[in-house]
C-alpha cells in the first residue's frame, strides 16, 4: 500500500512498510494460523514436515482470497492513479520480454532467501527463534531494497493475483507464480538436504 | 512532535518518531499503567475483558488531559509556525468536505489494525508476546507511511483533542473521534468473534 | 560521528547512528560496567538507589575522559571541516542568546525522557526489561528526530565536553551541563515520587 | 547488493541492507555453523577460546569461497555497470595513495568495534545475549553510516576477495585484508586483557 512514496526516499518507504507489516502479521497470527500468507511458504513448510497435506489447499485458497480482498480494499480507498502505482511490478516494472530473465531469477533468489528464513526460524527445531517475525520482516526489507528494480520484489503469487483480478490484467503474471514457487521449493530442498537438523534432514544424518 | 521534517525524507521521520515513541512508552509503562494512552485501546481492552468497567472513565480522562498537556508543552517549546504544522491532520490535511470519506475510512481501518495488534499482543492469552511494544510501534510506523496522506494517521482522539483545545479549532475534529473509535470497536468485535482464544471468543468455542 | 550526512536525508542518519550506537554499547557493556556513559544517568541511578555513592565520582571521571578520547580520535580520523561539523550543537546550532531558552528547555525535556527510560528499564524492578538497550537507543533516535533543531540533542555533558576541550571552545558549553543534568534530576524525582515501584518510591506506598 | 541506491537517501539504503542481512544470517545460522562469515571474526573467536584450531582453516576457506560465489551471482543478476558499482570501495572509493591512511585506520577501528560486539555478545559468558544477531547487524549499520566515505566500510576480506577475483582487479585489495584483520586482532586482545569475564580474561582475575 505504499501509495504515496516520494521519489527522494528511494525504496526505503515501501521496504519498511512491507517488511514491518509482515513482521507484525507474523507475530500476531503465529498462534492462530501459523502466519503463512504466501503460497511458497505453505508449500515449503509442508515439504519440510511442518504441516499436514490436507491443510495445504485451504491455506492456498485463503491466501488467494486474501490477495483479492486486499486489492479490492486498496482500490476502494485510493485514487485510480495511486492504486495503479501500487498494483505491483507486473504493471509498472516489466515492460519488455528482455526484462523477464532477470525478474524470474530475482524472484527465485529472493523468495528462496525469505522461505529459508521462515523454515529455519519457525520450522527447524534447532534454529527456531522467538525473533522469527522480525527476521522474516527484515528479510523482506532487504529484498525490496536490494532487488526492487530487478523484479519488483513480489515474492508472493497471492499478492500478484489480487491486483491482476481487480484490473483483469494478466501480462507477465506468470512470472510471479513461477519465480516465487521455484524459490520456495529450492529453499525446502536446501533445508531437507543440507541446513535442517537431524529430524528434518533426509541425508547425512 | 515531528516539527522539522524536511520534505525530502517523505514520511520516514514522522513515522519513526511516532512509532518508536509509542514502542518506548508502551514498554516503560506496561507494568505501571498497562500502557494504553488511546481511548479506542481502552474501550477495546474493556470490551475484551482486559480491564474493569470502573477504570475506563479514569483512563479516558487521563488520556485527554495528557493530550492537552502535550499540546501545551509543544506550544511552549516551538515556534508558532512549527507548532501549527505539528497540530495534526485536521489543521493541515483536510481542506474540503470531499476529503472526509477517505479520511474517516482510513482512520477506521488503521485504528482497527493497531487495536487488533494491541488486543492480540497484550490481552489475548495465546498470542500475547513480550515484543508487543515493538509490534504496536511498528504498526504505527506502517500506518503513517501507508496512510499518512489519506487521513493524517491520527488514530487517537486524545492526540487530536490536545491541539484542538490549545488552538480552539474544531473543524473536522469529529473525524478523529468517529474514525478511531469505530476502528477500535471493530477490532474488539473481530477478536471477540473470530481471532481470540477460547477464553475471549464468544462463539465457535 | 555522523560526519558525512547528506542534506536530503534530514536527521535520519545522525538519529540512527547515535541511537543504534547507544543500543549496542548498552547491550554489550551492561554486565561489565552497567552501561552508563552519561553523567545525568549516573546521578539519577545513584539517586534511585541503583549504585553506591563511592562509585559516582569514578564513573563521572571515566565519562569525561571517554568524551575527550572520542573527540581526539574523531579529530585524528577526519578532515578539519568534517570534525568541526561533528563537534556538536554548541559549535553549529546556538548562534545567539535568543536560542538559549529553547535549547535549555529541549535538553531538560529530552534528557528527562531518556533518563526515565533508563531508570524504568534498568533500575526499577517491576518495569525492568531485557529490551532496555533498544528502548534507550530508540529514545535517542526519537529525541534527535524530534528535537534536533531545538537544542542539537546532546543530552550528555561528556559528549559536549570532549569537543570543547579539543577545540578549547567554551561558548554556550554550560547549556549542555545545565540542561541534561536538570533533566536527569527531574527524571529521578519522578521515579522516586510517582513512577517507581514500592521499593523505589518514597511516598504513596 | 545495494545496486540501485538513489543519491538522495545517502547511505541509509546500503547501511540497512547490509546490517539487516547480517542480522538475519547470524540469527538463522547460529545453531548450524556459529554464523561467522568473516575471517577476522573467526580469528578473534579462536583467540578468545570460542572454537578449536582445526576448524579455523575450513571456516576461512568457506568464507572466501562464499565471497567468490556471491560476487559471481551478483554479476549474473545485474547489469555490468551496477555490478561494478557494487564491487566495493577498492573499485570506487580509493583513488589515490593519499586516501589509504584513513581507509586502513577506518577499517581497523570499525572491524575492531564489530568484532568486539561479536565476542561480547556471542562468546564471553557474562555478556552473551540472545539479541546478538541484531546487535551485530546494528553495528554494521552504524559503521556504514558513520564511516562509509572513509574506507567504504568493507570490514570483511572475503567480501573484498569475491569481486577482486571476478574482476581480476587487485589494486588496493590489501587494504581490506590488513585493516579488518588488524581490527579483529585488537578486539580479541581487548577482550582477553580487559573486557572479558574471568574465564576469558588472561590478567586481573
Amino acid at each position: 500500500m505504499e501509495i504515496e512514496n516520494t521519489e527522494s526516499t528511494g525504496r526505503l518507504q515501501p521496504a519498511l512498510v512491507h517488511g514491518l507489516a509482515v513482521a507484525i502479521m507474523v507475530a500476531c497470527m503465529a498462534e492462530i494460523s501459523g502466519s503463512h500468507f504466501n503460497p511458497p511458504f505453505t508449500l515449503a513448510i509442508y515439504l519440510c514436515g511442518g504441516m499436514e497435506l490436507n491443510m495445504v489447499a485451504p491455506y492456498l485458497v485463503s491466501q488467494l482470497v486474501g490477495g483479492v480482498l486486499g486489492a479490492a480494499m486498496a482500490k476502494a480507498m485510493t485514487s485510480r492513479e495511486n492504486f495503479y502505482k501500487a498494483s505491483g511490478a507486473a504493471f509498472a516494472l516489466l515492460q519488455t520480454d528482455s526484462d523477464i530473465g532477470a525478474a524470474v531469477f530475482g524472484e527465485v533468489a529472493m523468495t528462496c532467501l525469505v522461505t529459508m528464513v521462515v523454515l529455519l526460524g519457525a520450522v527447524n527445531t534447532t534454529t527456531r527463534s522467538p525473533m522469527v517475525p522480525f527476521m522474516v520482516g527484515c528479510t523482506v526489507i532487504i529484498n525490496i531494497l536490494a532487488g526492487g528494480d530487478v523484479s519488483g520484489t513480489c515474492l508472493n503469487p497471492a499478492r500478484a493475483f489480487g491486483p491482476a483480478i481487480v484490473h483483469n490484467y494478466w501480462v507477465y503474471h506468470w512470472v510471479y507464480w513461477v519465480g516465487p514457487i521455484t524459490g520456495g521449493l529450492i529453499a525446502a530442498v536446501l533445508v531437507r538436504l543440507l541446513l535442517g537438523d537431524r529430524k528434518i534432514r533426509l541425508i547425512l544424518k
